[in-house]
């Protein structure tokens, strides 16, 4: 899961105590959301957050995602999460590290996938849309 | 948080790893959701389940949530929600009760109000619309 | 909802797409983790968090809960949620306000009660361990 | 993701309104409670749920998982998810496939691995317990 970033960014996310499990460690399905909230954080960096997809015509739904859990993240520790942009051509996909803070080790490497479906026809696109290519320009 | 009950319904709920928190109960947010199961098992009994209202030129946004929590819901443990409808006239309030199956104790009591928006106008109804009582017709 | 404040936190959410509903704004079961992280900044005011809670003896859980909502959190706004002590003799109770920062509208009020209870003999404590009054002096 | 099952749970859940976000299918993060309500179905089925595990000595968190979406679960619908284990040996690998009642079409694939670790001495384990293989003798 190493490949070239074309942007990246960064949010930090203190562990909430609604987010861990039994284990007293976040539980594995709440890893989706930070990985959102990074998403989100890089979409926004070049104007294509979800309602600026809605205004250009597309949906992006994820399609294909995977973690790996290396470590756990712990009650009240502050993780990094970085996204990285590393394909936009046919589709988006973003690959993802989370980090504890304190520690700097690697809990948690994750990829998602995303295509872009035309709102209008509900047709899947096999290229990413001219708009993409637009509001990317200035990083590729 | 006793009143006559116009109309019930039950469901049962096996508690799962993902709702319980760190003391290996379910977080106490988590209840919300198992209200909203059995509420709508109970709008479902009279027809009137969230497509239904939609169907009818209305949401019915939760306004009003009170729980009290009484003992805790324990992992792979068994519960009932009852669902009561209580007053339709110019709201849905609703009260429920959880109980272990097990045991019958009770663990959580609670209510939600309802009120009715007109999707056209984005107006709040003060009276219930006549399609809910059209539809609770047989039970009032 | 509106009593004398011992002590108060503000924390700011960006709304997220995951806490959203099939309506656009957040679901009111989500707002449970917006209190939550108000209420975790306020407690750590007064050093006394989820663990320090335990190291102190006592477990705090929610008993009594209730949410009034006014407005709806919107996609990608920004909230801040108050949290202000107006109880600490007997339990803990919290209330709550959440505004919307663009327009200050008030969205949501709410309030939370925990009690302590020993985490030795299991026993729900009537009044504050020692422990409360001590940390809380600097306030009262 | 196709190999040889070793053992299967089925399990039906109703999609709740909570789960779905502002496209009105379930939010992409939501399927991973319906894979571990399968799974727990499943483990089950060879008396080693969570606690089980526990008292055997063992926790086993789930170190990868792959989730492929291949068409959106909508509110309402009442969806099939088949849980399979696939390996033991070594970690306990688990596919699952989630179906639409209704329409038969497959909504989502995905996989879970998880690998025991010793309580005492917090090491992974490379092999399986014996535990596992008794519990499972039955069956392989």
């Amino acid at each position: 899961m190493k490949s070239k970033s074309i942007l990246q960014a960064k949010t930090l996310i203190e562990v909430q105590f609604y987010d861990v499990d039994a284990m007293r460690v976040v539980w594995h399905g709440n890893y989706v959301k930070y990985l959102e909230k990074a998403r989100c954080e890089l979409l926004q960096m070049f104007d294509y957050n979800y309602l600026d997809m809605e205004a250009s015509g597309y949906i992006w739904p994820v399609v294909d995602m995977r973690i790996k859990y290396v470590q756990s993240a712990k009650l009240a520790k502050t993780i990094e999460v970085t996204a990285s942009l590393v394909e936009y051509e046919s589709r988006l996909k973003i690959e993802y590290v989370i980090r504890d803070v304190e520690t700097d080790a690697v809990l948690t490497k994750a990829y998602t996938v995303q295509v872009a479906i035309d709102m209008q026809t509900e047709e899947m696109q096999y290229q990413s849309p001219q708009v993409v290519l637009d509001k990317l320009a200035a990083y590729i």
